[in-house]
């Protein structure tokens, strides 16, 4: 079994890196051969643009997508993209590490999904969620916060958790067929002490130790939505970003 | 009045660049100053990091909350980081104008989040929400997807689209003070022909012109939460991410 561990914090002593380093070794204790994408180090370019492709498709006008596409028969694609390609498709286990930054991914990390889950490769007409391409692959998100876990209960100041992490989730995860577990939290690190990191760290490698148990996350299949796109009326939304109550703000 | 539309697409001659172009021309005409950060051809930097400060709080190790607070009274960010604060800061309303790419923003417009929005100069400790930085200014999210607009409804294959654009809405526009708006969304533009696109522009030209007419959408004050960091027992939740209901992944 290949582990990728994707890392995205610029600083090599940081907590995230020995989240990172105590996931490497861990999982390669379990069995498994590790990888470490550092984006950083490795001076990942993060903005996609025309560069991202070897021969563009239309060179009047850039069109992310479909340059993607046209260059995905081949993996025409820049370097970087290309190892990072290689990378993910020998991976049977995906590890994004990195500190939640404005309830998100940092922007170098957000490269990475945008330039390196690429149209044709990563996902394509049919082949999203349930029949999507990294199907049988788990993938799941590692971060660190600021704030404390109050703070993103369904009550919480940030709002509810779950609802914060369905972009990454749903909208590149489960999208593109992976089976999702649930992200491990490193909540208010720099509040909590060397004694508190160190306690992380055991949480964090007893996770690991049993991943192999875990059952996925629930979303819906594609057989779940009808022609419009929208659930079934037989069908119980379940999971955190579908549902039929009335909305809040739209 | 001064506008700043943050325009995050790399083709010049893209449909967000037409709205872009749409959004200023408007604005200007409703007696705006309109100034836009093209952030493609001004070639900002995405990626976070050591360069962002221009003399290091700690040599030693590299906390980005850290830095950019060390270096927040005199403002001694790198030229690009510092230039876009100053443009922000004059700006009485805010256009964030994207292609939506993973069911979010363009890396480098997270980039602009990520360094531009320093701690200790567009957030502080007690200084956010309605306390916040921007507070009496007001912030719109205007973009375009591939998908069509069902996607995107409550009981949709992609999720409800204001649970979507929580992270951006409260977690970085609202948590900072802003006022915001409800987004202009131009959906599935690949598929709509000429025809279409022109119907979307005069669509957002008449938005924009109503602008200042418009309600905000609703986010919780800072007294409507407990010490705790959760809403007080007699607050009804009133946005997207916010509910007392059970949860479906966590």
């Amino acid at each position: 079994m290949n582990a990728l561990i994707v890392f995205a914090h610029p600083e090599p002593r940081s907590f995230n890196a020995a989240m990172r380093d105590e996931a490497a070794r861990t999982l390669a204790e379990q069995g498994y051969s590790v990888t470490v994408s550092d984006l950083y180090a490795e001076g990942f370019e993060a903005a996609a643009g025309p560069g991202d492709v070897l021969e563009r498709a239309n060179p009047e006008r850039f069109d992310l997508g479909a340059e993607q596409l046209a260059a995905a028969e081949t993996l025409a694609y820049a370097p970087d993209i290309r190892r990072e390609i290689d990378r993910l498709f020998a991976a049977d286990l995906l590890i994004l590490q990195f500190p939640m930054w404005w309830f998100s991914v940092p922007a170098i990390l957000k490269g990475w999904i945008d330039r390196v889950f690429a149209f044709g490769v990563a996902y394509d007409f049919g082949r999203t969620w349930d029949r999507g391409v990294f199907r049988g692959k788990r993938a799941m998100l590692s971060f660190t916060t600021g704030a404390p876990a109050n703070v993103f209960e369904p009550d919480g100041r940030s709002g509810d958790l779950e609802r914060v992490l369905w972009p990454l989730h749903g909208g590149v995860l489960a999208l593109c067929g992976f089976s999702v577990l649930r992200p491990f939290t490193a909540w208010a690190v720099p509040w909590i002490g060397d004694q508190g990191r160190a306690e992380v760290l055991a949480r964090y490698r007893r996770r690991l130790q049993s991943l192999d148990e875990e059952e996925p996350l629930f979303f819906h299949r594609l057989a779940d939505f009808g022609e419009d796109h929208r659930l079934r009326p037989d069908v119980e939304p379940g999971t955190p970003a579908q549902h039929r109550g009335p909305r809040k703000h739209l």
